[in-house]
């Protein structure tokens, strides 16, 4: 099926933030701090309301209900007050009649601030004890392992970087007045229901009066699901107080500045092996580099923890993380969320591991690797939907690599061809941390047409989710996916659905759907008793559908419900770090195959291989979207994107300094789908949006090694420092 | 409780459709045909389409899907193509940049007219058997009763004028294309699943592409019921073609000539009565001047054809009812719907056979009252909630009746005083007929914070809906009202719930909130078990609410439902008009204590006392406002409010000339509520919303005739017809 969304965007229809003008709006500023740490002595604003045009200029003063921003602790702070945490930290708000004003009123606020020694690095915040959250996993006897003298042990110190999701669409919200004493609040964003409390708690209203409505986004990739409560809150400060309808739309600089990013990370990595390549034991120190305020620090951090082994068999296990506070901007929600910096390490280490025990990457990888019936580092035991082997089966065919593998390595000249591998697995949905948020709804309403009107808590990002759902609500149904329609993402429609990330989207929306859908076709049975209903037609009968929505309509049969589904049950012991921490897992490898020049550095990928099991891939072509867009942003990352910074202040804010793939960088794609039913999942569907982008980096540090024969244990791979590793 | 929705609009800040402004709207004119009945020989729009800022200039020939407007039958025509059939139907329609370049082209469209002589009448349209429905009751021997000479027999002929609905906002929509392929229309309406339908028909669209939500309505009184389909469509039509939000508000005068009014009446109302007053036998033929198209004739023919033995036992009954077509604007829904006019021939034709027979009205009237154990003239048999004896008794002690009603009728100075009384039932909601759109839903969201967002098929129009379902929701919750919150009212968030019309909402909408709390109820206590639950607790305590929330939240527990509510079984067969053509009935009677001047023949009430048994008041402030509104609505039919009309075209069709009662012209009003509780409605409550109005001018005829010794048959009696009456 072809995605129901893509015409209206395709035509430039597709209403975003900035195409909605209500008559009367007014354009918000803000001030931001320049420091990444001041005392801030006084604030000043009667110049800047001064300035023609100018509505109001708000300060933390003004707010009417409280000065933070809820996240998962409560000390993100709404308009910095005594002092600011980091660069671009809010402090002042403007609103006035056109965007021009707002600027020159931003301007002209004066604040005093008496600059600060800023904490900036993990090394820095973890020698204070700053913590915004710390895991553990602690299982079997790691020490006994790493001193049996037969073991052999390997310990490796792994860095990664900053990353930008670099939507197309910065962010942007506007509120409003909504005539009903409540406010609206329309925007770019990823979770309405975040944002939804964030706007009570800082006006100190009811939830129910705040409606948030999701806009068509331009991207997110979890760049939008904690930071627009920022942006939003502020928006409708401005609102609630002129009264009238503010837009907040960023610039590219701004939400570079002061919008979340991936956490740098770094992870030190110790593994004991026996000499037949059977891995015995893992010690890993996982440090992430949180920022100023917790935002969703400790689950970032949480899910890397609980990732840390890979998917292999590890039988003594101690991992300790730590989401160090410093005076940097709050990193936050990122696809594949806190696992891509810690499997990077686990990867990079697997392949030095080989290389030390003269084994081939793979051969190793395989001897190790989790199958039905085998525990993960927690303790959990893998009964249901595990492809694993056919995954890497099916990516190392397309790879070609054994015949590849065999054959690089041995180039001497300028251009030297490397292939790598990495493997991993994806705990599906938010898990034990998260199980409040865990369930999602629907509400579905049949029109007497038969068209179906279907509204979820959950959101379209350009990920494909209308698309899904619109499939398998017509399953369900038994009607022509023509006649359902997603409406936008809205507070006021469905309860709190959980955020929309960690892949969660196709498995619990779809579940709610099918669950509301289940509802009507229950009523319909039992009302149109003997009759064939639509959904057990031997074909599919198009007019079988309306037929039976009007046979039921004459009866008064009540067509509509909210659906709901709660996942299975999942653990988590925080002093052991041992449970059952996920419903299941997606499981999946991929190949990078690359070129190094060894005169400027320079990596050039001719083929990636990216295979998956996502239990059942519920539209082939969204799901090859995922696979390349994920597998692009893994490269970008692995390749390219970074942050330079002076004094905590990010010095390329721009997309001509900060740089990611284009399509010219783009090499042959190939997506590789495997499926081992789930079955709890839609149709046995898991997921796959974060997969892609997880095990990219590793593989392309293992090819480089094969290219060039140096192990970088630092991404990104950038020409100046593959030109330095070969250098060194 | 006070109103919720009060403080935005005594404030200002309720958003009206002429408040919402995206930008980039366009601004709709129509063209209407000045002619009564014409055939359309051309329509040329090119003088037209080259206005500067025209957009588009649209006629029939432009409709991509149906060129109808749906309603009971298809006849209503969107666009005239061949002919006309009544003065300002549509032809053609524009968008253009401005309202001044709108009317422009309007005037510019050259439409070709052979007129033809147009049926006006009802005494015409009768003659050529031209219907746009029938109906009858055939109950007994008549035949046998009227022509027992033991009986009394009394046949008259009354008339009831147009009335003009006289809503403070015009008729008004914003359409526009909704980014998500299909279109969204919000806008002054009573009923958003009507327009839904018509737009998808008129568009050729699936019904859930079709997104109609309702802004702030300034009065509906039926009037905005069936007729907003019309501006609807246009307006939809335009903004399709154009890809642009367009916006349609009418003027006053453009309302008044092209929308709906109070059908025009005729009754021949023919009574036997034994001597001692006991109503023997009807014998009525029942008239109502549909106009044009079919739109709700039938259904507004039938509820008066149904009440046409006013609330006493009448053992032989033959009523034969006619809607007939004519060439004048269709008319509509409007409070009473079809009763007021049959109402007036009952009450007018007691007193009249009261007098005839020696018998004071009120003891004649007692004497054959309806009560529990009697049958309707439908054989409707009353079983429950029949407070008709207590409403009459109160209202009778209020009106002070014994002592005024002796006292007066005996003035002979200028001004002279007359006491009316009359008695109506009424049956609530849809009846019968309208079975499919009886049933109605409710959408329920439980926030973290136990802040609830409730959504309803049925609109607020000023009536007080908002206030009552918040009472209902809060009751049935145990929490604060203040944390309910009632969103507009949106085609996307519930199935149809019917119109928001026949008294229906309070009993309908009520009953749907109740079934979606009650849902999440249940599911809280099998969640909370053995704790107290905050719906449970000996007093309020409004912490409970938040509290059991909070708990069930935590355990996954779905806070969200659709609720459904299908009233009890209605029947009519349509060879006999027997059967239970409604669930129950209100109970009410009225009487009006009036001056009548004898010089100048103006009539000036002074008290008017209004009871009813609306089985459980919910809200008493707001009941008392609608039977205050009620009374002075039909004080307005009584006194003032008619149209005149030339060949068809209204002449008086402005606010200076069409006239309608003022505050000074308010006499005192009583309301009297009685509560005989109505065992399926919600709390015990039937309905209100349009009884008050329905008795009121039989009273006034009743008053004038024991002032002045005059009976008149025709309303209303304006200066000019009493002195005639007077002079006669």
């Amino acid at each position: 099926m072809r995605r129901p969304d893509a015409p209206e965007k395709v035509q430039g229809r597709a209403l975003y933030v900035d195409d909605v003008h209500p008559a009367g709006t007014l354009y918000a500023a803000v001030v931001r701090s320049p420091h990444a740490h001041a005392r801030i002595k006084a604030i000043r604003t009667d110049k800047a309301a001064a300035v023609e045009g100018v509505w109001t200029v708000m300060t933390h003063r003004d707010i009417p209900g409280r000065n933070i921003i809820p996240m998962i602790k409560e000390d993100w702070i709404c308009l910095a007050a005594d002092a600011t945490h980091h660069v671009g930290e809010a402090v002042a708000l403007i609103a006035a009649e056109t965007r021009e004003a707002a600027s020159q009123a931003a301007a002209l606020v004066e604040v005093d601030y008496e600059p600060l020694a800023p904490v900036l690095t993990i090394e820095e915040g973890f020698e204070r004890e700053d913590f915004l959250a710390q895991w553990k996993i602690l299982k079997g006897d790691t020490e006994a392992a790493f001193s049996n003298p037969e073991h052999v042990v390997l310990e490796e110190v792994y860095r990664t970087p900053y990353q930008e999701h670099a939507y197309l669409e910065t962010n942007g919200m506007l509120a409003m007045p909504d005539g009903l004493g409540g406010i609206l609040l329309q925007g770019s964003l990823q979770c309405p229901h975040y944002v939804q409390k964030a706007v009570a708690v800082v006006l100190g209203i009811e939830m129910a009066k705040v409606r948030i409505v999701q806009l068509c986004t331009g991207g997110g990739f979890g760049g939008k699901e904690d930071a627009p409560s920022a942006p939003g809150s502020h928006c409708a400060l401005l609102a609630w107080k002129t009264k009238r309808p503010v837009k907040l739309v960023y610039t590219r600089e701004e939400d570079m500045i002061c919008m979340s990013k991936r956490h740098p990370g770094k992870v030190r990595y110790r593994m004991a092996c026996s000499k037949d390549g059977v891995i015995q034991a893992i010690d890993v120190d996982y440090w992430l580099n949180g920022g100023a305020y917790t935002t969703l620090s400790p689950v970032v951090l949480w899910r890397g923890l609980v990732h840390a082994g890979g998917p292999y068999r590890v039988p003594n296990v101690r991992v300790h993380a730590y989401a160090v506070r410093t005076d940097t901007v709050p990193c936050g929600a990122f696809r594949g969320f806190g696992e891509p910096q810690i499997v990077f390490a686990v990867e990079a280490h697997m392949d030095a591991m080989a290389e030390r025990l003269g084994l081939d990457p793979v051969t190793f990888r395989l001897k190790n690797l989790l199958d039905y019936g085998d525990e993960t580092i927690t303790g959990h035991k893998i009964e249901t939907s595990c492809g694993m082997r056919e995954v890497v089966e099916k990516v190392l065919e397309k790879a070609e690599w054994h015949q590849r593998h065999q054959s690089f390595g041995q180039d001497t000249g300028r251009l030297r061809r490397g292939l790598g591998v990495a493997f991993s697995y994806y705990g599906v949905g938010l898990g034990a941390l998260g199980k409040h948020l865990n369930p999602a709804a629907a509400n579905v309403v049949v029109s007497a047409d038969g068209s179906v009107t279907i509204a979820v808590g959950t959101t379209e990002l350009g990920q494909g989710m209308v698309t899904v759902l619109t499939q398998i609500a017509a399953e369900e149904l038994g009607c022509d996916p023509s006649l359902i329609r997603l409406v936008e993402s809205d507070t006021s429609r469905v309860p709190d659905s959980g955020p929309t990330v960690a892949s969660r989207t196709t498995l619990m929306s779809g579940n709610a759907v099918r669950n509301a859908c289940q509802q009507i076709k229950e009523r319909m049975e039992s009302e149109l008793k003997d009759q064939v209903v639509p959904w057990k037609t031997a074909t599919f009968q198009p007019e079988a559908w309306p037929a039976a929505v009007a046979a039921c309509l004459g009866k008064c049969v009540q067509m509509s419900s909210q659906g709901w589904s709660v996942p299975p049950k999942t653990t988590f012991d925080v002093d052991t770090g041992q449970g059952d921490p996920y419903v299941t897992y997606t499981w999946s490898a991929n190949t990078v195959e690359l070129t190094v020049d060894v005169e400027t550095g320079e990596v050039v990928v001719q083929r990636l291989v990216s295979g998956h099991d996502v239990g059942k891939i519920i539209n082939p072509q969204t799901g090859e979207g995922q696979i390349e867009g994920g597998s692009m942003q893994g490269l970008g990352w692995a390749l390219v994107e970074e942050h330079h910074l002076k004094d905590g202040r990010i010095l390329n804010n721009q997309f001509s300094n900060y740089i990611i793939p284009t399509p010219m960088d783009t090499p042959e794609l190939i997506p590789v789908i495997v499926e081992h039913r789930y079955p709890w999942g839609p149709y046995g569907a898991k997921g796959l949006g974060e997969t892609p982008m997880i095990a990219v980096a590793p593989a392309v540090v293992n090819a480089i090694a094969q290219a060039v024969g140096k192990r970088l244990k630092e991404i990104p791979a950038t020409p100046e420092r593959v030109w330095e590793a070969l250098n060194a």
